[in-house]
């Protein structure tokens, strides 16, 4: 169980790494992307020098403008001369390939720039799972020293929303004809945002969408059971009960009051503002000790994501499980036997003692 | 470990289900979806009962029309005096509760009929996995009878996609004003169609959208990796390299030509051809044998997924992983541990034998 923390069979990709070398970086993400051995100990190495960056998620839906923020953003972050790592978790992002239609930005200035480093995340088959290995990127661009570290994921799904989520700072951005306000809350991207866009925002139904997001701020829609059985609550009650005084309630989580910024990313309008906001939350995150509550959750999380992932190699790599599972097939297909009795043979064989 | 497959704490619950008592059905998915001590157990004796059932997937955007398909879907269903059960995963359908805004639509008809059932799931927090509990829900559901067994899935995202993508027959429900038909494509609803919808196709665009899915199958863009690095290619190249010959290889698998049907499910159109085609699949289904691959693709990413939970059970309640988690924290934080030694350590206290 243990060779890959005791080897390092990378000791010379992290001196290189260490000496901010790209090339160096490059080869420790596919390294970690493909999780091939020595990664995890390559991780454990570089534990020490996270931190440093600030983590900023952008997500929301397809063709909210994500990608063309981020850029936008990184290019101001530019001008101050600081270093910007992204990961891009989103199948309909320029970044990975993906608008086809001519829809693509102008990203040039940013992608031949040796301060930015850009890495899309493929979607589909990560070994070990999507959100586990994007935030393991994160942790490498963090360690080799980028200053904002963003992260963009389309902010539907649950494995989206949970890359987004455990950011430092979680931007949620919406365009006005998304027309889907109220259930892209409902979604969950209420409960991450740390700071709302309405992108687009010189779009007709931009001051509509706002006043939606406020309203759901005050009610703290996020508090709203998304589950089975209960009954959806109309724009009208929202708005009664936000008049009938919850308003005290606020959405000031802690001191931070979350902030609806209007831009439009093609044209620079309201990015000083969101960037000036973003700095704002990075202070509040320190002198609050939020940071602090945000970044132990992350490695709470972390922790549990990476014994998931040894559990899943002893049993499938290891064990005998796929021989079991496939000598199973036929009689669970017949139903002469369950997948809980098989899956109960397969994990009985690991000999893990019974208490 | 065992003892929830030897013990049977619900025997009489199973004969109350298996005597077709809806109560004891709702009971039952309680049991499933809060994962209590004795629901493997009841999966476990149901499961010689299963595979009666079309599973039927519908996945798309939100805002495409599916909960309305749905519904419409069912109360033709029940007009061959079939019985139908709905299993919603999508936080913005009605199922859910979802539309605040006036979308909801009338489902009346549906929600007070004996030989429909419908169970909305939240979409978070479910314990063991929202994608793994989902299709239990869809087990009980074929055990108890359902000749149709709906599984409504939000279409972006990988727990999504992975629920309507592991029914018998999938089907994908786009609308012309989506715009990103192409990206979604590339984020996987290429592969898991077996029938294209174009909802709500009396919108300008329709005519647009159908091409370009066509042309999509032809090229057959499932197979092209949605991953870093890959360049996106523009609808023209796709169209001319449909135009040289690429037509060959067409879109059918194994026999199955992927239909794009056009329909507006809120006046009706287009869905007797619909229910026609998810009949004609379930046929082809049948005689090609391509039912038996798909539920033995099933039963054994089943079993993947309850070992996996098994094992989560067995390292953080039964096993000291959280106590050695919270010990860590503080040292985590610091830089002096790291997430890998930890896990580690909680996997290494779990005394499975190295080999």
């Amino acid at each position: 169980m243990t060779e890959t923390i005791k080897a390092s069979p990378h000791q010379e990709l992290l001196e290189r790494f260490r000496a901010g070398q790209r090339v160096a970086l490059a080869r420790a993400i596919s390294l970690v992307e493909d999780t091939r051995p020595g990664f995890e100990r390559l991780l454990h190495e570089l534990h020490a020098d996270l931190g440093r960056a600030q983590r900023i998620g952008i997500t929301g839906p397809p063709g909210a403008g994500k990608s063309t923020l981020t850029s936008k953003l990184a290019m101001m972050y530019r001008e101050r001369e600081e270093r910007v790592g992204i990961v891009a978790v989103d199948p309909s992002s320029p970044f990975t390939g993906g608008a086809l239609l001519g829809d693509r930005i102008r990203m040039n200035n940013i992608s031949t720039d040796p301060g930015v480093f850009i890495r899309s995340m493929a979607t589909r088959g990560a070994l070990g799972g999507l959100a586990t290995t994007s935030k393991e990127v994160a942790d490498l661009l963090d360690a080799f020293g980028f200053a904002r570290v963003i992260l963009e994921t389309v902010g539907v799904g649950q494995t989206e929303l949970d890359i987004a989520g455990t950011a430092d700072t979680s931007v949620v951005v919406l365009v006005p004809e998304s027309g889907d306000s109220i259930q892209a809350m409902k979604a969950g991207l209420m409960e991450i945002a740390d700071v709302f866009v309405i992108n687009k925002a010189d779009r007709p139904g931009a001051d509509k969408l706002a006043q939606e997001i406020e309203v759901m701020l005050h009610m703290r829609l996020g508090d709203m059971p998304a589950s089975a059985g209960h009954h959806g609550v109309s724009l009208k009650t929202v708005q009664k009960h936000a008049r009938e005084g919850l308003r005290a309630h606020a959405h000031e989580e802690g001191g931070w009051a979350i902030p609806v910024i209007r831009t439009v990313a093609q044209s620079g309008e309201g990015l000083d503002e969101l960037q000036r906001t973003l700095d704002r939350h990075q202070v509040y995150l320190n002198e609050s000790g939020e940071l602090s509550r945000r970044r132990q959750r992350r490695l709470a999380e972390r922790v549990r994501a990476v014994v998931e992932r040894r559990l899943q190699r002893l049993v499938w790599e290891r064990g005998q499980g796929d021989e079991i599972l496939q000598a199973s097939l036929a009689a669970l297909e017949a139903g002469a036997d369950s997948p809980y009795t098989v899956a109960e043979r397969i994990v009985g064989e690991l000999g893990v003692p019974t208490r």
